[in-house]
């Protein structure tokens, strides 16, 4: 038979809560807290819990309570009955109890608690009789009556409203009217009343709509804990309070919190009266009543060493005595966390490694931008998908080219957009922000932005864009072209007007915890950028290379994307050929700065990859301009736009499928790459030789053929040059059958890096330009649990990527892998890239401190045995860093980097 | 060291070829024929074959011959001089010779040959003297210079213009002028230069062009074989001709070919004079030389038994007796080949499993369509991708609707259409063929036109369609509505004007070897069909159940398309239901119609899959007719197509993300469904009970999610009805994520069914409506060896179904396993079905017959040994029915299909 309850400081009884039950799950946070800290020798009063499954059971059949509950129930009583000295429902000394609820996961507010109970209309006597205060006395039951109508017997609370405040009679005479029983004065009625009323709670509107709110689950049930009263309005000695262990907005190792004197704890969480601070100048605890704040402060100190985290404490101060009625972990700011991490780290309370773990990666996105003031006042307009952090304000626009006219003019302005195209990515660099009312989580907008570091909404379809008019329409206003406007890229809101913001500023302890993590992770973290401005960024966040530099988007100056289009849109290989010639000193200048800026590090970059329709004239206008400005044939273009538009341009002709079409242009693509690389070596005297990526590849054919294709064109240059130029080769893994055929692919491929945003599209059937609704409505009606463009599918593109690595490695035991789409900054996809013993992971800039601090906790979890607190457990190892597996493959890759061509 | 040379027909000599060495790779095609025909004691003139390993060897080291090479030729050439009793270079009966190439696969009159080597100025004589026929030897003589002076020295055939025809001198003279030298004199010189020159003729133009057209290897060279001459030319007793064991037209069991008397077989090549019949009326072999006739015979069954296929025979008769000079199966027309395989398996030459697999499961699709007279006049206009066999001929019209117009008058006509939509659908059943310029071999049009058994052209680039203008324009000529044009589906050319087709009929033989292959097959065969037509033509050709019924082509009829418009353009969930109360009554009709024509079969119903816009009207024209129709606000119809509008839509909402996401959708299809079902079974008496299948799950809980839907719908039509409707549920498998997730979904599913061409597209991140003409260009350039939507992908997507098979029937033992892509009529996906132990490939109605013996043979090439020659090799079966594996998982199968739901 199950043990339904588990007494605490009880003499020796609470002893026999065994660790194992001792668990928020068993005894709900509350019961689990007050067991804890009853085992720490601090002072709670004494009770018992009646764990979460009697929930379950009482709920399951139909409100009767489970064989052998009673009978705990009444043991336990009276093991409380003797510790306390007290009798429940004596006259003399009566022993009051309050009856609390507390589930696994704290709801705070949305379950129901009685206080005072075992008052009635003789032990009433027995309280005010012990305490020498009737009124007090009555003033409890009073208290005690209108809680217990409201809770248990379902009295609305209106229905004492005439009642004269402290008369407890009335009170009586109120329940009964409404009803139509008497107050029950049997003190066990009241306590089974109490206790049923607490599991039923769990039901309740508030509960359920709060559980869905969270994501929590709707079975588990609440526990309930049933403990001796203590009164801190019992007189002038006592007290309610919250302590923090530390400043929760900075995380200044300072005892802080609130209290109010002569209250119980209800009042403090009603805010009717403006509590005390604890600690100060005036009117302190620390002043009031010095032995109970210094044993608060004492209680304090244990409870963070025994937690490991920053802990909220109520307590209550009666007559001079300090009560601990609950301690729980708080979710200080991301800086205050990483302070605190920090400082318990230095102080041996916890390991390093404990404290690396300790902090949210992502939590790290929101030291790096502006977020919006607390305090300030708001507009709200709707919202959308929160794409990329931040917070920004200013004047919308609706065009790239108005945006980065305005912005030139030194106006701060937001781009608004249906979607965005590489066409504004000036635009877009323009401005302040981006907000677009289609696209998903990884759109082009919400890349681009996540890259450049802007803040993005996407998909805000609330919102109506009107490019032609120049219009917003948002809840029936309508903003034009101008209109000041603010963007929370963090939650996805939109506000009208301005509103003010905060600017960050990267903490020392930040810097701290990233130098142990990085200690402790074996995972390489490189960046994704096309930029020397995006690779320094990238260098002061500690990165450690070029995992992607999308060669395409090296192509945004307006001489580039001519030329592009040009070559695009020629109508055989010589007009190709002509276009790739302009284009070749434009490329391999960018190739060069690109190369200079990042000095010393490996280097990726991909093969030209967008479909060539992406990069042309979009709309009648672009295309009128274009035609005016290359002086191409209108008919022509026409024909060619036609030519190349696709119904499923996803699936379309793009990757190396125009490389190996088209040879013309991954021949002028390697030829700029390689000379840019000759160049930049001469000037710099550090070795480059670039990674060159192939993208879309499908066959090990395919990969073959641009290699023989590179090869020849490093053999021009290097007869050219006098020097050979070194590279090595490898590609994109971004599609399911390359996946699948990832031995015949690493046959011909020096490395491999997972493209996880085109694998989550064709793993899922579903495009990311047109996914978001859709996935939305997945969400509400609970059949995927999240995005799987944002939260990384492991059943799905995991499971391909764990095939393609083992597959390629049989192949290829020295391959060289990474992931560079956007979960390589995710910190569970770091996780399962750990698992896989990839070798680096590759991320957009602003995500590069959260890859760091992710892939050392996959590091860390990855070993047998996690220690948590500092001098605790038998270690296995000392050290947090992680032995590097495969060192063998490590030492081939390394031998393979130094051939030209491996 | 190897061995060079092998002898045949040199008294035991040609023991020494041992049976390995027979093979045409080692001896050419040529080589090993006379090596089998000499062994099993046929007449063949003596000599000896060098082996093809030694033309490499030339090749390679530019001309030299091997080591060896020259020792074994003289031995050979000494064993040949005395068999034939004569002597090389010899003044009196000189030994004559043949030297002829042949490579291991037959490339017919692509290198080189000389004829009577061994003559010079004095054994000329010497043969004239033997033959008591000077003018004959002279000619032979003559002939020898010519042949040898164009093989061997490269002469052009143009220098011999001037001499008279029968001048041996004059030829000498002409030689030594255009080389400079005399002609050789010496027979061994003569050899060698022979020799030489034939295994230099595998590199020439011709030879190399022809084997890049057939796809045949640049390795492997031809092998020499040197024979002694028979002269059909010596007198009128001498003849040469071709004989076919059986009439390769009709496959009738009878000796036929032709003759020419008094002629050498490069006359009968040569086509100068009209040959003669073998057999028949007048001046026939039979008659003319009777004695070698009857050896022809003997020879001819004998040659049949020994290779169990049609040969084609050359011999020649020299003074009344026969030689045979070589032996090669022919490639008779598709009937005939089925014919003859029966013939042999019946007359035991052959087992029936040999008869099974001689057949090429492809050629019956020829069998079942009208196609082009051979032998009418044809005006090519262009090519595009063969997408349904059949040929048509008719008036080109640009619309369905002029198609159906113009059909009701009686008119044949050929829609031609850029690409098809759901809308033409009419039309396309309307028109005898179907032409378009756009999409590849499963787009619209080809899948539909295979349902439909129309000859259909897809993706005719080279072709443009004006629809605006109504004109169809090709190599610069422009036709009109209206113009008559004619369709070879089986080649995918368009041809000006009519040409004449034969029609097809099915031979008893054909029943036959189907009727052993269903005997030899373990794979059920079913059909995708939505009609009773189509139904009824798939029993006929002896599916056995309907593996694909797509519900979304089952509203074909206006008043079914009109209604499932406005459930799409509906604003909200009621609007939705209201069109689809109005389509519940066709669709149950529909159903009803289906389940009474599949009676006793099967049947898999998909739910609602295409996605919304296409049933959308396509432009602006049937937009307002739409709106006209339906009484439809205009507004409201242009902002729900600009809302439905997708990038793209193969990536889209499509499948059951429209069941889950419109649960009314798939509620009525299910009413409708089991309604019907219940209906259909109390009209025919026969339990009806449907296989629900829910189309582009990614997940587990999308197919539970629609179970209980249909669970619930089930319930309602149980308590409406008094009866419970019996179904199961399943699901297809066509996304990466499902392959890889099928522990997940078989879970919920009670079967699976593949769906290769999603996979496909997928896979490979090519969208059939874009691909063809990348995937024309990767085939031309040697990417790919085939589009993957036309072959089976076995590394690929064949690897997932592997996967999903494995991990679905670890969660299920009894799930049934199916493919209904477009491959399940493909011989190699049926091959890879069967190795994996599928239940059933399911394929258009004309691709059944192919499926039923392709999957007979795929059976028997999974037996451990295949027997082909009857009483040969110790059979370790004697059926050439598999046994059925997995016997138990077939039991629970049936067992779960006796429940309502599994």
């Amino acid at each position: 038979m199950p043990q339904w309850v588990h007494s605490f400081n009880l003499g020796q009884a609470d002893r026999a809560v065994a660790p194992e039950n001792r668990s928020a799950k068993v005894l709900g946070g509350k019961g689990a807290s007050l067991a804890r800290m009853s085992g720490l020798g601090l002072p709670v009063p004494p009770g018992f819990t009646i764990v979460t499954d009697a929930c379950a059971h009482v709920l399951a059949k139909g409100g009767r309570f489970p064989r052998g509950l009673e009978a705990e129930v009444k043991a336990a009583l009276a093991r409380l009955e003797k510790t306390a000295g007290a009798r429940f429902g004596g006259a003399k000394r009566p022993l009051l109890l309050s009856v609390r609820s507390g589930a696994a996961v704290s709801m705070p507010g949305m379950m129901d608690t009685v206080l005072n109970l075992g008052l009635n209309d003789q032990t009433v006597l027995g309280l005010a009789a012990d305490s020498g205060d009737a009124e007090f006395a009555f003033g409890c039951y009073r208290r005690f009556i209108a809680m217990y109508a409201t809770v248990v017997l379902g009295v609305p609370e209106e229905d004492f409203a005439d009642c004269p405040p402290d008369a407890a009679r009335a009170h009586l005479d109120a329940v009964a009217r409404a009803t139509g029983h008497a107050f029950p004065q049997d003190p066990w009625e009241q306590l089974w009343g109490a206790i049923r009323a607490v599991f039923l709670s769990w039901l309740n509107p508030r509960a359920r709509a709060y559980r869905a709110l969270h994501g929590l689950a709707e079975e588990g049930g609440t526990a309930v804990t049933v403990q001796a009263m203590v009164f801190g309005n019992r007189d002038a000695r006592s007290a309610t309070g919250v302590a923090h262990t530390r400043d929760p907005m900075t995380g200044e190792n300072r005892l802080g919190g609130e209290y109010l004197p002569r209250a119980q704890g209800e009042e403090l969480v009603a805010g009717r009266s403006t509590p005390l601070p604890l600690t100060g100048d005036e009117r302190t605890l620390e002043k009031a009543m010095p032995a109970a704040f210094r044993a608060l402060k004492r209680a304090a100190a244990t409870l963070e060493a025994e937690y490991g985290q920053m802990q909220e404490i109520e307590f209550t101060i009666e007559r001079g005595k300090l009560f601990l009625l609950q301690t729980r972990a708080t979710k200080p700011s991301a800086a205050a966390a990483i302070r605190i991490a920090v400082e318990l780290a230095q102080s041996h309370t916890i390991t390093r490694a404990a404290a690396i773990v300790s902090i949210e990666p992502r939590s790290l996105e929101r030291l790096l931008h502006p977020r919006l003031d607390p305090a300030a006042r708001r507009d709200r307009l709707g919202r959308g998908l929160p794409a990329a952090p931040g917070a920004a304000s200013g004047a919308i626009v609706f065009t790239a080219a108005e945006a980065m006219a305005r912005a030139e003019a030194g106006e701060r302005v937001l781009l608004v957009r249906a979607e965005t195209s590489p066409e504004d990515i000036r635009g877009m660099h323009a401005a302040e922000g981006i907000l677009t009312t289609r696209g998903g989580m990884t759109s082009h907008a919400a890349v681009v932005a996540r890259g450049m570091g802007r803040p993005c909404i996407v998909g805000a379809g609330e919102l109506a864009v009107d490019a032609a008019k120049g219009q917003l329409t948002a809840r029936g206003r309508v903003f034009a072209a101008g209109s000041v406007l603010t963007l929370d890229g963090a939650s996805g809101e939109v506000f009208a007007g301005s509103v003010a913001t905060i600017e960050p500023e990267l903490s020392p302890e930040l810097a701290t915890l990233l130098g142990w993590a990085d200690a402790a992770r074996r995972l390489k973290v490189r960046v994704n950028a096309e930029t020397p401005e995006e690779v320094a960024r990238a260098r002061r966040f500690g990165a450690e290379g070029i995992g992607l530099a999308r060669s395409e988007q090296m192509t945004r100056d307006p001489a580039s994307l001519l030329a592009l289009r040009r070559m695009i849109l020629a109508t055989g290989p010589e007009g190709r050929r002509q276009a790739l010639r302009d284009l070749l000193p434009l490329q391999r200048a960018a190739f060069k700065r690109l190369f200079l800026a990042a000095a010393g590090w490996p280097v990726t970059v991909r093969l030209f990859d967008a479909p060539l329709h992406e990069f042309l004239p979009q709309g009648e206008a672009a295309t009128r301009a274009f035609i005016a400005e290359s002086g191409a044939d209108a008919t022509i273009v026409a024909e060619r736009l036609a030519h190349l538009a696709e119904t499923n341009p996803m699936l379309g002709h793009r990757g190396c499928r125009l490389g190996i079409t088209y040879p013309e242009i991954y021949e002028a693509q390697a030829r700029a790459l390689l000379e840019a690389a000759l160049d930049a070596e001469a000037d710099s005297g550090a070795r480059v030789a670039p990674e060159i990526m192939i993208p879309l590849a499908a066959t090990g054919r395919e990969v073959e053929l641009v290699r023989s294709m590179i090869d020849g064109v490093a053999a021009a240059v290097a007869s050219e040059r006098g020097k050979q130029p070194a590279y090595s080769l490898g590609c994109m893994i971004e599609l399911q059958r390359a996946a699948l055929c990832a031995g015949e692919l690493a046959r011909a491929a020096a490395f491999f890096s997972f493209g996880t945003n085109d694998l989550t599209q064709t793993s899922w059937g579903l495009s990311r330009d047109d996914a978001a609704p859709l996935l939305q409505e997945y969400e509400r009606r609970g059949v995927i649990a999240a995005d799987p463009f944002v939260a990384f599918d492991r059943d799905g593109v995991g499971e391909l990527m764990a095939l393609a690595t083992a597959r390629g490695r049989v192949a290829r035991p020295e391959l060289l892998l990474g992931i560079c789409g956007e979960h390589g900054g995710d910190p569970d996809a770091i996780a399962f890239c750990e698992q896989l013993k990839l070798d680096y992971v590759s991320c957009s800039p602003f995500r590069v401190l959260i890859a760091r601090l992710a892939a050392a906790q996959a590091g860390i979890k990855s070993q047998p045995q996690t220690e948590t607190r500092a001098g605790r457990a038998a270690p296995r190892r000392r050290s947090a860093a992680p032995t590097r597996k495969r060192p063998q493959a490590a030492k081939a890759r390394a031998r393979a980097r130094r051939r030209p061509s491996a």
